[in-house]
């Protein structure tokens, strides 16, 4: 397969896109296609010293950044990474798109350049949402729809389960439903009418849950609307970084709990790596007719390989095509009752 | 004044309240009133070994569990703790009503016992937020309302403003609008439509937030719908207990982290009573026509005793007239528009 990656996403660009290129070259047989400014990244592989053929440039000479309005710079920036990448997955050019970019222009990329999957109301975004001592979840939607139906958390459900089971592999993944209580009858508008929609799907559905048990492993699948599910997701990173400054700050406070730190340098390792997103690969759009994956903005080399390599059961195992039949099962269903 | 205290609710009733009333007792002047079970109340005071008149017992023979559905709750049980309560602080019995009780019963105690304050539309739970190794925030709406309009979202920045000003002593305290980005113009309708009235307000608005800056002591008070606020507090709640859970878990790994444990006592000690809800107070339910706070279930002596503590300025500073004023203040300055 060919992995094609946006040279030009994130702050780190396109030296930490390089250096993950080269790193998950020398673990996968694939081939990866770097797009973006030519020169740069032509330096960028001599920079770090590759050498072989398994990683290619194609050039763009423009670049969509996260403060333009993402439609807008979509439809106009023909040349840009995002678009030329998008595009080549459309055209059979690529398998799938990674990028550390603006979200709002993969998503709109996503759109008008692969196009909805028939049946899908709202593509999502789901990140891999770390559990501490625990195998990731899935939280979808994490922003990529503010306002949403019940209808839409149906189809989240239904692709993040199918992205947990290929791609994470784990089986028959359980589904929960952000609340602000676990009783059956709880909650919005929004959210009553998405439990019964969920209560009657075929789904793995566990019922309400609350934020408090995230950190619990309560599900494999959390579901959310987005403007919800972006406020897990930014609130978790924040108190995790608050919790490794913190931890840091005070163990450096005098002779005694500097010795403390030293003994137990392993442990906080450990713990600060659980922290760390970049372990877990990023985040698919799902609904959209291709592979697309988006990297936290801040990824560094460890993070862009992680994606290329879970980029690989993502495509290998169909997931779009799955979900494409997921759907048109789900549809089936409806209009039969 | 005269503090009256829910004997009843909670995880830990009535000895956890009792134990946190004798504790405060030392520390005011002021008369503490227990309502409930007068046998089981007198037979906790005893235990504990009080002898004063400071602390009186107000016999009530009905109990609203966190089960029942409190509307019909606090309608048809008229001789439970929490309605008697609220009634006192109507009847000019009390000053302020304390419960670690149903949420539920106690917002819809307040509403049909005490009455909305005139020009508010939805009263609301203020949650004093803590900030690791900062004063701590105000958090409103926390799940008073699960649905609301941007009118609403004004209304909990007035009166968590005040509350802060004026209980937790920050002056000029900064409001923050929780939003999926920082930008102007982000948002849903309803965080959009909140941030045009926020900005045309005399508050001091510092505009949209993120909860990745929550734990950076970003603002004094955090305003969001009742879902948000909700997901907030809780996910707070469940990461806090998980830092300090798997902290004491990888530091027990083996003789040297548990000798690195051992030398870091006072720092991890220090963390874990920042974790502590505990130490900052009750939540506010603000709107209404009394003081009202409530405790967290799971309250003990020393929660008891700080929202105690806490209770004399809120009634002192006379808030509740004090949100009276400043409703009638926009009101005017609405019809003058």
């Amino acid at each position: 397969m060919r992995i094609i990656l946006d040279g030009m996403g994130g702050d780190n660009a396109p030296d930490s896109i390089v250096r993950g290129a080269i790193a998950a070259a020398k673990e996968i047989e694939d081939d990866i296609v770097v797009v973006g400014k030519e020169d740069l990244i032509a330096d960028s592989l001599k920079a770090n010293g590759y050498k072989g053929d398994q990683i290619t440039v194609v050039n763009a000479d423009e670049v969509i950044t996260n403060e333009e309005a993402p439609v807008k710079a979509v439809r106009r920036k023909k040349d840009s990474s995002v678009v030329k990448g998008i595009a080549m997955v459309r055209d059979g050019q690529g398998d799938v798109f990674i990028s550390a970019g603006s979200t709002g222009a993969m998503l709109a990329g996503g759109l008008f350049i692969l196009g909805r999957i028939e049946g899908i109301d709202r593509p999502t975004l789901a990140t891999v949402y770390p559990v501490i001592s625990h195998e990731p979840s899935i939280l979808t939607d994490t922003g990529a729809n503010a306002e949403c139906k019940a209808k839409n958390l149906l189809e989240f459900a239904t692709m993040g389960s199918l992205y947990m089971e290929k791609v994470l592999g784990r089986e028959n993944p359980t589904v929960g439903l952000v609340n602000n209580g676990t009783e059956e009858g709880k909650g919005t508008a929004l959210t009553k009418e998405a439990y019964e929609l969920l209560s009657a799907s075929d789904l793995n559905f566990i019922g309400n849950i609350e934020t408090r048990e995230l950190q619990d492993a309560v599900c494999d699948v959390i579901v959310t609307d987005g403007f919800t599910g972006n406020a897990i997701v930014k609130l978790t990173e924040g108190m995790g970084l608050m919790v490794l400054r913190e931890l840091k700050r005070r163990f450096l406070t005098n002779a005694k709990s500097k010795l403390g730190a030293v003994l137990l340098k392993d442990q906080l390792r450990d713990l600060k790596k659980e922290f760390n997103y970049a372990e877990y690969g990023g985040a698919p759009i799902l609904g959209v007719k291709g592979a697309l994956l988006k990297m936290h903005g801040s990824s560094d080399e460890l993070a862009v390989k992680q994606t290329i390599l879970k980029s690989i059961p993502y495509v290998k195992e169909d997931v779009v095509g799955k979900i494409e039949e997921a759907i048109s099962r789900n549809e089936d269903k409806d209009s039969s009752e």
